[in-house]
């Protein structure tokens, strides 16, 4: 994972943005950053020079040892650790502060400070500006000023420069996500082998979840999904103590995290023999799923990608059934940018690494839904882990 | 579940801090509240008569059935259900853009609205008042204005009223603890199973994760801490995959998730036979746990309950080692209030339930922690399945 180059990227987006610093508080872009993965934490990111110097983590006592491990690990040597005796946050104010009275000396510019507006709460931002020895001014737009007692200190909402860099994977992250969709793609085998009329739906789960850590996941990367008969319909039926019915169709959607990266899947399956309109159902998602991943490759809008799918599922009259976007990107979080849905323009690029994943739901009914994740590549996308998609029949 | 009277008391306390409407952002309050668990809400409550009229809960199209379902569940048929076509928030905010043009006709009283700055995103914030013509004055204290179009909205930062009513249990919330406790305490017995000389931690922790799911836990409270030889001297030690060695501590530090309510507790084994040293650590650790309980009260700080564990191991010179709180409330939340930490001055009241957790930890060596949830009653307080506390030595 090449940190020092994200750090060094972000600070030329920095500078792009008229901001001095970036006062970090998504831990998953700390992690990203610099490849800390404690639960408490602020980074600072600086733009002093062409190395890293200027870089502050900000963390508690509890991560002493682990910070300086992974902050090694990363090798961005150059990031500094402050070990808080309060909150991380605070610490930080109190560097800002400092840095206020002196940075730049003998000049009157400010520092304008970037901060992550949806991923800092008011209360916090509140105190900051507190502590910083001011209030805020009035807002203009999505920012807020910050008049500090020295004056030189401006806070100011960010575009969001991490996020939008974690949109594109590199090599390293792409076969992290492989090794985490494969391992995630294994668990089905488990599924199709519990999935029994008269079993509860936790079990299954249960089952899916015992393999995933015994093979070295974290965790699973969401609560996992498994809806039997008419809890189908249901697009986020987590497990429950239901037991699978005789005869319908049963919803899988299950991911893990491995080495910090997440996997996401959904299969469908048919216990008992499935109608003519159970299979006209399934093949409907099934080839809106095809016609959206055949319309992934570069250039190419997250809207148009999701109106491939909710095309194929409109001649067949099913498009109102479709409640959900076509899909997300993922990565350290489940849920990351680009989303493909209606109204998003963004462009797909090389390296994105999105799922694909229309269903069809008729509430007290019935539901599917089939989700692979594809990585974008220069001339359109691979399937991880591309297996059958036939409908399985239990 | 006595939602109606949740609500009920909370529209008092809004009289007392002047509020007229609090707009609940923290999901696990507006759990509490009326019982909805969906993932995307914002519970409007308002302060208009003796009944629960002017409550209203925003969510999306997602939780159409859900919300319903559970807001009748919770018997409080006065909150109205508004779904969102955006975002809950936006749709609050033009529900209460409409409020203050319609409502209090005639007078030029402001509508305040409390809002929970530590559960609010700063961008939430400044998109809500920008959603309400305005922008925010300037910072009083913790407080904003809100400077609204009409004149007649004016947002204000509010006291932590909910967390404070959540403080303290009813008699079914106690019952579900404790059934989750229950189910929690029996995972120790696959640990005591699979702990042996060469197994990986992550292991035994799928075993018992297992175990939690098949006996119906929705999940795990928390990442499950199974930190055995040197790694036992990591506080947050979650299971990895090192292999348990042939002597040493292995810390166990676990929960579920049951019927919305969390458990807690930790147990430390000994690998191979203890050193007196060893054992020694135990002792204090132990000691300082009993007095720590012993010292559970009505009317005691959580700050005294704290320092009674630290005096224990103070006396043993261990006290540098005990590097974080004595306990924290549970419930909803694996973290609640009170905090039993050094300066909290929150006094114990019956119906509370804490957890009870000292330990020692010595870097690159060892560590040791033991905990149970307790139960404030009216003279001192139950430890919910008390089970053996001497050391287990595997």
């Amino acid at each position: 994972m090449d940190h020092a180059g994200r750090l060094r990227r972000l600070r030329s987006g920095l500078e792009e943005n008229d901001l001095d610093l970036l006062l970090v508080t998504h831990l998953p872009n700390i992690h990203y950053l610099c490849g800390f993965t404690g639960s408490a934490a602020v980074l600072l990111v600086g733009d002093h020079g062409s190395d890293n110097t200027g870089s502050v983590l900000f963390t508690d006592g509890r991560y002493r040892t682990q910070a300086k491990a992974e902050i090694k690990g990363a090798n961005v040597k150059q990031v500094k650790i402050v070990i808080a005796s309060k909150s991380p946050l605070m610490a930080a104010a109190e560097w800002l502060a400092g840095q206020g009275r002196s940075s730049k000396p003998g000049t009157l510019a400010p520092t304008w400070v970037g901060i992550e507006a949806e991923a800092i709460t008011a209360g916090m931002r509140d105190r900051l500006a507190s502590a910083l020895k001011g209030g805020f001014g009035r807002a203009t737009g999505g920012g807020a000023r910050l008049s500090s007692g020295s004056g030189k200190i401006r806070l100011r909402s960010a575009p969001p420069l991490v996020e939008r860099a974690r949109m594109v994977k590199d090599a390293a992250e792409i076969l992290r996500i492989r090794r985490a969709v494969e391992l995630g793609a294994g668990l089905f085998r488990i599924a199709r082998e519990k999935i029994r009329p008269g079993v509860r739906e936790v079990e299954v789960a249960a089952a899916m979840e015992y393999e995933a850590r015994c093979a070295g996941a974290e965790g699973m990367s969401f609560p996992t999904i498994l809806a039997a008969g008419k809890r189908s319909a249901i697009v986020h039926g987590r497990a429950s103590g239901a037991r699978i019915p005789r005869r319908g169709f049963v919803v899988c959607d299950f991911g893990v995290i491995l080495a910090g990266y997440c996997s996401d899947r959904t299969r469908t399956v048919h216990v008992g023999r499935p109608s003519g309109e159970a299979r006209g159902l399934y093949e409907a998602v099934l080839e809106a799923q095809q016609a959206a991943i055949a319309e992934v490759r570069p250039g190419v809008t997250a809207a148009e990608v999701d109106s491939a799918a909710r095309r194929v599922l409109g001649k067949r009259k099913l498009a109102r059934y479709f409640t959900h976007s076509t899909g997300h990107g993922l990565g350290l979080e489940i849920h990351e940018l680009p989303r493909l849905a209606a109204g998003q323009a963004q462009k797909l690029e090389p390296g994105m690494v999105v799922t694909i994943e229309p269903g069809a739901y008729v509430a007290g009914k019935w539901g599917v839904r089939i989700e692979d994740v594809v990585v974008v590549t220069s001339s359109g996308c691979e399937v991880l882990t591309a297996t059958e998609k036939e409908l399985v029949v239990i």
